[in-house]
């Protein structure tokens, strides 16, 4: 049987021209300009800007502590004061992460966020019970959000022998994406670590994306080699690089150089916006032919207290990183947390024509770079073609 | 006649403590832990936490657009730019500062702002209009707000003959702090500008808030001279610096020394906690013994299209500014936006002990870290001892 649904009285981003009606059949936009007069169940967007779903490109659903209560934060400034206070509150809270991803995905819901690319651990302590968690939360979840697995050594992988051969059986089992985690300066061999995930992507025909936390020279060797595999092995438009704090930081020789480099292998960056550390320059990145998204990174985690899943928020955040107060540079922000995710995601049906996947959110804005300034709480979400949230309030009963 | 209000069922912050009652009379903090057994009137807090009112120590409320429909941003990079884009949206849009400044007022208090420190502009074309608005506004609104005017030569002094007769009017009629800008880079004239400033400072023994973007050495160099002249002058505790961003540039030599002769002086740090340009370290500072406070600066206004008047939003954005992940770091970053603008405003009856003037915020949250973090819309806030927002909603009427 035909689903129909008629929203009513929206303004389609970047809402230059006039309100109108948009007609979704069976999940996707069938006529942008419908009459009124229409048999299908109806929503009244009041005026609202229409917005194709939010795209989260960078988060760690199995490990979110949203719902737990507030657990004190404090663990020593190293990246292996993190790693290792993870694991001890892991063993003390116990994090359920079929329950845990639900509660983020619930939120991210209520804010339009429609498509989640999750990093979730594989280490030999937890082994794949985080990737059989949230595969679990995507299965029960799956009408109101695509979630895509990346397999992520976050305890280290050449350091810590059988973890290769986890992240093999999580490909195997249902994880999407490759993961990899700073290659010299948590690893050790960087030469071990690349060759082993693009060996992996390779055998599973997967793309890969490399959380690279690593400064200045460092991260630029790593980057170099990154760039090396994926123009050896064809894979362009595979290859994500996670943070890539090199890439602002200004002792760095050849910043310009490396990302001309990226935007030849077509290799994406994903940003946070990190207000305290050095970051990708988002628009000569963009001006040079690189896809950027950006991404939450974890919320509410034993890493970090921050965070609501809310991407417009993050889009602020990223145009406050980067110094964005004209229109069209906060719309860029915008842009990396919707069309910028959706290429890494290779979402091809994204957008606001007609045939695009009706997974679409209502923000009461007068422009888009109002929505990201203001964020309005009230917004309401599509998903699939159905209303899953309505005025800030679930209403899809299974979320 | 004695006006009482019962507060119960709060936790006083840091909220180390059980959940109590706070009597308040005739404006001030009556006593801690009374019996709900109480002829006053009363408001429950539900379990809240019980803050003192928040700061906000920096802003502009003579030009925020809040309210007056979307503005495009376009200005260019420059400082100059930005200076000449204002004068050109004030002339265009007509802004009423006496009307504006009290739609931000509203919006600061539903976020449980109780005091502000606002720059007010006062140059040869605006004159004392906008110091006039600002102060009707505050006049109106006396029952709900508390708010200290620093007289603000936002287009230069030296370099725009007049000005300095007009700040000294400024000072005559009701602006209560003398206000500079960027002596070298702006005003071309350090000593001029600054021995013209600190001479009003002298002749109506008011303290001083000076804007100081200056980068670097040049920075430092502008620094050093107000230093000198607080010191000479014995204006130790009356002069705040503004943004500061030099103390945040790794390329300034004597930083730390720096730092350690403003707490030398007294002289107080005022930041936003900028994302994308050096601030000054927080922490450091306030181990140093420097004085530091937060504000939001411009909110939607031609400079700046951010920002909501939430101080606990502002405390995040300090927080990940800086670092700060651990709790006891998150809530320095909230002591900024209450006790350290507290302590520029000279507010002796701050705070939350008896005796304290009854300004007060409730806030759901579980710790301070957590109200940070999560920012809840549905706060109370208390003014002079009255209930002026419950829940998020403005009650006082002439707000």
């Amino acid at each position: 049987m035909t689903q129909t649904l008629l929203i009513r009285n929206i303004r389609p981003a970047p809402a230059r021209g006039q309100i109108t009606n948009v007609l979704i059949r069976d999940g996707y936009i069938a006529s942008i300009g419908a009459s009124a007069d229409n048999e299908a169940e109806q929503i009244d967007g009041k005026g609202a800007l229409l917005l194709p779903g939010l795209v989260d490109s960078h988060t760690h659903l199995d490990k979110t502590l949203w719902g737990m209560g507030w657990h004190k934060h404090s663990a020593g400034p190293s990246l292996t004061d993190r790693i290792e206070n993870e694991r001890r509150i892991r063993r003390e809270v116990g994090i359920d992460p079929d329950r845990q991803s639900g509660r983020q995905v619930a939120q991210a819901l209520k804010m339009g966020t429609t498509h989640i690319r999750s990093h979730v651990d594989v280490d030999t302590e937890v082994g794949l019970a985080g990737i059989e968690g949230v595969m679990a939360m995507r299965e029960r979840l799956k009408a109101v959000i695509d979630v895509e697995i990346v397999a992520f050594p976050q305890s280290g992988l050449m350091i810590r022998p059988g973890t290769a051969d986890l992240l093999d059986r999580a490909l195997a089992c249902g994880a999407e994406v490759v993961g990899g985690l700073d290659p010299c300066a948590v690893d050790r061999d960087p030469k071990g670590h690349l060759d082993t995930i693009f060996g992996l992507a390779q055998k599973y025909s997967r793309p890969l994306d490399i959380h690279l936390h690593e400064p200045g020279e460092m991260g630029v060797f790593s980057m170099e080699l990154i760039i090396e595999r994926t123009r050896a092995l064809g894979l362009q438009g595979k290859v994500t690089i996670s943070h890539g704090f090199c890439l602002g930081m200004p002792d760095v020789t050849r910043g310009r150089q490396l990302i001309a480099d990226l935007a030849k292998e077509r290799i994406a960056v994903m940003t946070t916006g990190p207000a305290g550390w050095p970051a990708p320059p988002v628009k000569h990145c963009v001006e040079a032919g690189v896809v950027v998204c950006g991404g939450s990174d974890g919320i509410r985690d034993s890493w970090n207290p921050y965070g609501n899943g809310d991407m417009l928020e993050r889009a602020m955040l990223i145009g406050l990183r980067n110094n964005f107060r004209r229109d069209e540079e906060i719309e860029l922000a915008l842009d990396l947390c919707s069309y910028g995710g959706a290429k890494i995601m290779g979402l091809d049906k994204y957008g606001l024509a007609v045939g695009c996947a009706a997974d679409l959110v209502l923000v009461p804005a007068e422009t888009l770079a109002e929505a990201v300034v203001s964020r309005p709480a009230n917004r309401s979400v599509i998903k699939r073609g159905r209303v899953v949230v309505r005025n800030g309030a679930l209403t899809a009963p299974e979320a």
